[in-house]
């Protein structure tokens, strides 16, 4: 059976040439970054290497690219740290954020016994900027405001430098999880007013277990993980030598063909929503699809039917692969808490297809006359 | 120039059958574990095969292994839990221990506002357990104890069921550090009472960037990285797919041939004693080294000339890497702060040479007649 991969955005596949580039650190060279002989110093140059690309692709230091195990690990420190090291006694987020920061907000605030504030969202699911600047100013000291560049189920962007810019009126602390966009967009750190990115490896065709923490240059934190002085005393533990010389990779080869890519990829996604809405009877989408959004993600509606229900399983058994929401989340098994924020209206079913630049339209067209069958 | 290697404490090279059972997943199988359709429950069912194969060769029930990002994040999330969890407000460790342990101890017991306590060590090294349930025994509450299994620098073994037992007699929680010593010695962890051990695989042949932390079936605790509901909402975070695979072929492999690689390791090191003895003059051994040692480390002590202070380099321009100390400190650049420790004479200099089944007895005539021309 025909094997249909439309769940990028839960993970991607590794590229060969991010694998190839990580081949000759899982066989010879092996040493420890941190030895000091010559064994250990080609591997350190290595992630030194790594560093200094990843720095230069996403408009940053090499000193403010931090590598951890993956998007989780650096959000848990960004929000940590933000609270314990940079004074906030506030934090902000919007209840459509990924578990990663609603999880480590409530436990952050629990812990620390500070308030946790949810920006309102308007309509299509965007933040509204009024509302976080009424929050920023109706608290007395810092506040933490931890938003994501886009949407990981329904696709919609945030305006980063707007958000970045009513922060630094408030002398807030601004942590974007920008997992969803690293390595899909032209990212310029150096042009926007961020404190903390967070970004994963594996959902830009780069190897799981490996993400990056960007910590601006003049933003003082300790590290989350404490132990030997590995990246700068910022993350201990050795090294994940071949993920970070893999997601370096990765990237450099994403944001090699990024502009044709996206121009691909945007026509996909363009094509099976016209698709859908010819042939799929009472069929929408769910968040901004048609504004400001990730042209990775489309986020489908349908009414709910006892076999839109069981849609998911059908796809599944026509070798189909897609989404009711994050995959991070699905072991919870229960509904989306993106979509039952965005669409009130519980007689209607979300399926999220994600797209990559592999997917193609005889794809979509298979897709669809499944759709057809099954609903 | 020939390269010899003996700095396998530090890290290991990856074996051939771990990256062999990895590849899979590097190229066809990238599928996410927390998805729901057959392509994620392919790499969902890899992870669960590896957990179940670690557990049986631990002695421990599936449900108690937990995969991390290494052994330091499992150190600091047992350290960390035991405190904010377990009702532990006293944290005992030893002055030779990893900086994963003592620097997380002490972020902890900072943190917390509860006081940190080091047990003594007799002249060899080793815990002096009278003192161990005497700072037991003079704390009102409950205490952590974090101990290593082996020493990672001098390889001095510890008396872990003993330990388990002092500790249960005060209801303290044991958090056994056992990165030195899991897949190199057999542990049954259902007939040793501790509620935590730490595991990297990369110090065993498998790859970097992946570790375990067992808790104990009857210990209950949050995560320390919080977000998705990955391994049974215990450690957040997409999964390193092909390291925990790896982590298990490796494991697999190094316990298969467990008794012979032993028996070689242990003969090799016996000969290289001999050797330096016979050919180094003034040469001595730091810790129990001729008791209970782990097979694969040998300490050794020289007098501090010019000559020998330069030895670490002059090895590395001789093609042999050993270390001074634990590779995960070297980057601060100062002594040892086990050697420190235990041996309390500053006109001595230490060399740590860690060995694998990899070793030959050419290297060690190499390395010794090389070490005569040095010294």
């Amino acid at each position: 059976m025909q094997r249909i991969y439309l769940d990028n955005a839960a993970t991607t596949a590794l590229d060969p040439r991010a694998l190839e580039a990580m081949m000759p650190y899982l066989t010879q060279h092996f040493g420890n970054p941190s030895s000091i002989y010559s064994y250990g110093r080609e591997t350190k140059m290595a992630i030194e290497a790594a560093r200094k690309s990843v720095a230069k692709i996403l408009g940053a230091q090499p000193a403010e690219i931090f590598f951890t195990s993956g998007g989780t690990e650096s959000t848990n420190t960004a929000i940590t740290a933000a609270v314990r090291d940079l004074g906030c006694n506030h934090i902000i987020t919007s209840p459509i954020e990924h578990h990663a920061t609603l999880h480590s907000a409530e436990h952050t605030s629990h812990c620390n016994n500070i308030p946790l504030s949810y920006v309102e969202l308007d309509e299509k699911g965007h933040v509204k900027l009024e509302h976080l600047e009424h929050l920023l100013s109706s608290h007395n000291g810092r506040s933490l405001v931890t938003l994501m560049h886009a949407n990981n189920e329904i696709g919609n962007l945030l305006k980063v430098k707007a958000v970045g810019e009513i922060c630094q009126k408030y002398d807030a602390v601004f942590h974007c999880d920008m997992v969803p966009t690293v390595g899909h967009f032209k990212i310029n750190l150096s042009e926007l007013p961020v404190h903390f990115i967070s970004s994963a490896g594996h959902k830009f065709h780069g190897p799981k277990g490996v993400g990056v923490l960007y910590v601006r240059q003049d933003v003082q934190i300790k590290p989350y993980i404490q132990g030997g002085a590995q990246e700068r005393n910022m993350r201990a533990g050795t090294e994940n030598l071949y993920g970070i010389v893999g997601y370096a990779k990765a990237l450099e080869v994403a944001m090699e063909s990024y502009e044709a890519d996206c121009a691909y990829v945007t026509d996909l996604r363009n094509y099976m929503t016209a698709q859908l809405q010819q042939e799929i009877p009472d069929v929408s989408f769910n968040g901004d699809w048609n504004g400001s959004c990730l042209y990775t993600i489309l986020n489908v509606s349908l009414p709910k039917t006892e076999r839109s229900e069981m849609l998911l399983y059908s796809l599944d058994m026509n070798g189909i692969c897609v989404s009711g929401g994050s995959a991070c989340s699905s072991g919870a098994n229960h509904g989306s808490h993106v979509i039952a924020q965005v669409n009130k209206d519980t007689n209607r079913v979300a399926i999220r297809f994600s797209f990559c630049k592999h997917n193609t339209r005889e794809e979509i067209d298979y897709v669809i006359s499944k759709l057809k069958d099954l609903i």
